[in-house]
This record gives structure tokens, sequence and C-alpha cells, in this order.
């Protein structure tokens, strides 16, 4: 008898219908004597729709009360959903984020988890009951609830197993991780496994299916994360710790995000604390910066280029502006339409050329990149959106994802 | 400088522009100087939609879970109406029945407030912000949300007015307490003031505009309870201590109410536990029993009526089928199509002749009663839904209401 976390996403439970399915799929997992824990997103649009009606009476609404709004709609899935599997004879308890112990810090719409109280969920667990718990919310040191931001229920998902000690399983509506999204490459082959490494470079760079976040945390709690379909049972993939049984190409996919944009700060006066300075305001206000790139100074000037999420956009827009007033001759440039291509690769720390390969095919290919990065198992390239769908096919064919 | 609560219904922020009223109404309260503490309940009928969710999946789903459901509606109101006030300027902050310290006791979708937490709330009010409570609902002691039931938000209302010491405003879709809903009779007058007994009788009656509860707090703690119109600046009527101003007539009001079902049990073997153990059974389900009447025993048999909710059907069902196992030769009889009309007025306490003048209405016009109960200041009498028209009009014009 073990212990196991299931998550659902917003469109698994979008309807009366669908929640019924998560019931029936929970209780047969249950009947095959498991514990069961089910984190479970808001329904369908639910959350979209909340953000609406706040955006009908306000244009900037206090990020506090959207939380307060927003965590409404998993707690509507947690009580339907804890009604479903009572009515179908399973003894169940819907919990919200504060209930089940989830404490959080940091800023209201993008808090992080803190910590799990787990004992209640424990306890629920003894006495055989199935627990729902509200994903994407959790409560702070005020007593304020929070919520986890972008991929939030995941990071309740896979935060509570690494609590309960057990395996995390991701239903959705994809059916595992793909060497490169599907929807931009139809020939993509699915992975049966992959490396948190490896799943985090992706995530980060924007694969989609697994957020940055719940990745780490299963990383650094060897948590064994399952990425499957909810509508029906089918092999999924398995995010887990790097093991000589997974395959050892060069690349083991290629993430492509349209989610950013490329900020260059021209003509900077070079010295460390400017430098700092401007990604000390970006930090301040929670902007993430993924590829950061800068020159070699000049006359005493240094350029310098970061990508951020297109999301944050007015806040960077307002940093920049504080920029030009600090720096006279400082010029900034904001770029959106811009894709970030990345191959990410265990197999690169022993398998040298890749770099040498991109470049080259880049060239054979006449396709310009803005910026470029590497870390030891990914390099990452900006390129012009117009360019990204001939550069997808391109790598995905060379490397034969 | 005041402070005062106010509370708003569901039909008050049923919109968002309805919600957008009120902020303003709030807003002009604030600019007279006064601390506002605002109450309110979920958006016109929310509350009905998630039932009926919960209904799809299950006939009885369990009243810890539709608390669980239900209280989302209350906090999309909060959580809107704080936007609206912030975005007009004003700094107001939005809390759960939980934040704001609601302690309750009891049932499932019919609890009780125990006390009320109120620091926090007292907090936010010396920041000079409008305090937006979620009404309806409370945290019992094991963590688990919790709905106070019928008119709960009134309750909120005037529970927080009770630990705050000071007059609370409740703002609905009536612009006052009338001597008769003039649903029923349009002539009926509007009433200045009204004492809380009499307003107790005439909630307890089924009068609509406000529950027993929320009044009986008022009354415990001597909370002035305006009621009046959220659409309009236009007089309501004060709930209040009964003083020497109010008018002295001998009825103030007629209550009418179809909410109520008549049960008679008939050849009961006469025995003080019986009796005793019968509501007590009912006591047990917390079934609000009103009118009570019993007959003298004959051949040591008795017949007991009384009269129930009619929402409480299914249990009481249950409890008599229980009760013919126990008695052979007893029998029950349920009557639904019934009404109880009832008059009221603290004017009974020092004029005779109410009772007199009452059944010589109802022999007059032919109008029989199937059950009589009095109390100090009210005579009420059950008649068959039939005649409900009629005798308000009777009634009505014989005491000038």
């Amino acid at each position: 008898m073990a212990i196991v976390v299931q998550k659902y996403g917003g469109t698994s439970v979008g309807t009366i219908e669908k929640i019924r399915n998560v019931a029936k799929r929970l209780a047969a997992r249950r009947d095959q004597g498991d514990e069961v824990v089910v984190v479970v997103s808001a329904m369908g649009k639910t959350t979209d729709m909340l953000i609406n009606m706040a955006k009908e009476l306000s244009e900037a609404p206090s990020r506090r009360e959207l939380d307060m709004l927003m965590s409404t709609g998993e707690q509507v899935s947690i009580s339907l959903l804890s009604i479903a599997l009572n009515e179908m004879g399973y003894e169940s308890i819907s919990l919200t984020g504060f209930q089940a112990g989830i404490m959080t810090e940091g800023f209201h719409t993008k808090a992080r988890i803190q910590d799990i109280e787990i004992d209640r969920v424990k306890q629920y667990l003894s006495e055989g009951k199935i627990v729902v718990v509200a994903g994407f919310q959790g409560i702070n040191e005020n007593g304020d609830i929070t919520t986890l931001g972008r991929g939030g229920s995941d990071t309740t998902a896979v935060a509570l197993a690494a609590k309960l000690e057990c395996t995390c399983e991701i239903y959705t509506d994809v059916d595992g991780i793909y060497t490169v999204d599907p929807r931009l490459f139809p020939t993509a082959r699915k992975l049966d496994a992959i490396s948190y490494e490896e799943m985090l470079e992706m995530a980060s760079l924007g694969a989609g299916v697994m957020e940055t976040r719940s990745v780490e945390i299963g990383q650094k709690y060897n948590v064994p994360i399952y990425v499957a379909l909810s509508s029906e049972d089918w092999p999924g993939t398995y995010i887990k710790e790097y093991d000589v049984t997974m395959e050892s190409k060069a690349i083991t996919g290629l993430s492509v995000s349209d989610k950013d944009l490329m900020v260059t700060i021209n003509h900077v006066p070079y010295e460390v604390k400017n430098i700092s300075n401007i990604f000390q305001s970006l930090a301040k206000m929670d902007v993430n910066i993924d590829m950061i790139s800068q020159t070699a100074p000049s006359h005493g000037l240094v350029n310098v280029s970061f990508t951020a999420p297109k999301s944050d956009e007015d806040i960077i827009q307002g940093i920049m502006d504080q920029i030009l007033k600090e720096f006279a001759g400082a010029e900034v440039e904001i770029e959106k339409d811009i894709t970030k291509l990345s191959v990410v690769g265990i197999g690169m720390r022993s398998q040298s050329g890749v770099a040498a390969k991109m470049f080259k095919i880049f060239a054979d290919n006449d396709i310009a990149f803005k910026q470029v990065t590497t870390s030891e198992i990914r390099i990452s390239y900006v390129i012009d959106t117009t360019d990204k769908q001939r550069a997808i096919e391109i790598v995905a064919r060379e490397f034969n994802l």
C-alpha cells in the first residue's frame, strides 16, 4: 500500500462529467489499495473569467485581492470532486490551501511554497479518505490567501509528494514529454523518461508541459514525477533522476518559446555596480531573467542584453525608464518578435561538438541569431520569430528528434 | 467618527455595475468620516448555481463539502468589492469568514456564530481601511469552513456590529419593515421602527426581510439594526429596543408563511417521555419546530400537532417512520398546503381582546383554523392555504394595518 499524489489540471475537471470521470479514476486507484491525495485546478476557464471580472473594475487590481478572487476557482473544484467521490461510496475530504497546511512566502499572485504542515493530510489518509487538495494556493504568514502563479497546481502536487515521500502523477491534456512540442513539430517523439536537469532546462525554456518550479522541487526532494493523459490510460513520461537506462543521445529535446522579449541596453557606463543595479531592480520586482549577455567594454561603455517574460513588459518598461534617466547616453531597445530556441541534453556533457553543429546549421540555412547562451546541458539562441518554424524543422531533423 | 457595519445582499451585488454602486455608497460614507465595515453576500444567484452543480453530482451532497463550495460565492464578492473600492482610491481589504475571525459551532450549512476574534478587523479599521467581510460563513474548531444558513450574511453583519458596539445597516431590495408583506397586501404601511421582540416574532413567522437569528443577536447585544433600500436613499425601518415613541397599537404587524408543514401524530400512548422523545429526535436533527399543540389524553392516548419547515420534510418523514414503528396504532399525517398567519404586537400585553377579535373574524368569515398557539405578543393560526389571501385582507382591514 503506497501513497500517491495525483494532479488534474483545469481542462481535466472542466465539466461536471469530467469531474465524475476523475472521481472514477481516483476510485480505481483507491481500489488497488493505494492511499490517494489529489490536487486539482480550477474548472476550465474559471480563473480567466474571474480575472476578467476584476479587470472590469480595475485595470490593475490589487494582487492580494486577485489571489482572494482566483483561489475560489480551486475551492469549487475540490468540493465538487469530493462530492463526486462520496457519491461513489469513497470517503473523501476537500482541503483548501490553508487547510492543507500550505504555507507560502513572497509576492501575491506568484508566491512560493515555504513549507507544508502535512499532519492534517496524513491524518485523513490514515482514516482511509481520499484527500482532495486545492492546487495553486496557500496562505502566508499574515493569514492572507496567496496563489502560486503559473503551473501552481503542479507545484502544490509535487510539494505534497515531497512531504509524503511518494510519486507525483500529473494528469493533463498532453500524453507526456516530447523531444519537441508536437504542435510545432508533429513528428516529434515521446520520451519514456527524462532527467530532472533536462526537464528543468526544457521547462524553463517554455516546453509548456511542466513549469520549472515544480520540477525543481521534484529534483530537490527526489520525487518521481509521471506526466500522462488524464483522459485515457496511455504510457506517459517519467521525470526522475538521470540514470544510464535513459537514452544517451547528445540532444534530448528542443524547446521553443515565444513568451520572452529581449531587452538590449546600449552604452551603459562600465562599472560592475551599474549592471548589478539593473538586475537587482528587476529581481526586486520578481522579473524572471533568463538569457543574459554582455559585450566587452569599449570606450568605458558596455551593451547588455537579456530576455524576460513578455508578461512583465510593463514592469520592465518602468525600470528601463529609470535607467535612461540614470545613465545619460544609454539606449534601450525592447524586441518582442523574438523566439528562444534551445537544444537540451545531458549527453552534451560527454559529447562535444553540439555547439559547432548548431552554428553550422544556422549558417548553412541563413538563420540569424541575436543572442546565444550556453549551460552545461543546453544551448539557447534568440532568433526572429519569422525564422522559427524553419529553424525547428532543420534542427529537429539534424538531431533526429 | 463612528464605526458602522453595512450589509448588502446578493441582489445588491448581483453585477459588476452594482458592485461599483455599492462601492460608491461606501466611499460616500467613508467621506463622512465613519469607519466602515461592509458584509456582502454572494452575487445574485451564485449560491443556487453552485448548489445545482453539487446536485448534479449527488442528490444529497455532504454538508461539509456544500459549505466549502458555497462559501466561494461570498469570497468572489468581497474581492471584487474591495478591488472596486481600491480603484476609487479608498483603501480596502477583503476578509473571508475565517480571516475575519468568525468562529462557528454546530451543523454544517446551518452553523451558529460562537464568537468573533475581532482584532484583525479593528486593526484594519484603525489603519483607515474599509473592511469587506464575507457574509454567511465562518470556521469551526476543526478548521472547516461552515455556512450560517438562511439569512447568514445578516447574522454576520449584526454579530460584527455587536462586537464593534455600533449600528448595523442592512441594505436590501425592500425599503423597510411593513405591517404586512406588501406582496400579499399592497396597501400595507411601512414602520419607522419596530421593537426587537416584535421583529423576532415576525421574523420567526416568516416575515422575510430579516431572519430570526440576526434579530436575536441584535436584541442580545442591543445593536440598532436599520433596514433600508440598497438602490436609493429612502427612509427605512429601525429595529431596536422598545420605547414609548413607537406606535402603541395592539397589533404592529401580520406575518404570513407558507414555508411550514404541519405534522399531526394521533394515538400516541400518553407518557411524557414519549412526547419528549419525539421532539428530542427532531431537535437532534436540527429541525426547527414552531407551533406545538397537544390534546388532552383520552383512553391513555394523545394527539400532537406541530409545524416545521417544509425544507426538512425528508428528515421529518424519517423520524415519523421511526415513530410509527415504535408506537403500534399511531398515525401520522403531514399536511403541506397550510399557511401560518400570525398577528404580532407588543401592545397585546396591555390591550386585551385581540384573541377574541381574531376568533370572531375567523368565525364571521367562515375561515377554519387547524391549530392556534399564542405567546405574550403574538397569536398564530394554521389555516388552509386556499383561505390565505382572504384571511390576510380581512385581518389587515380589521386591525388597520
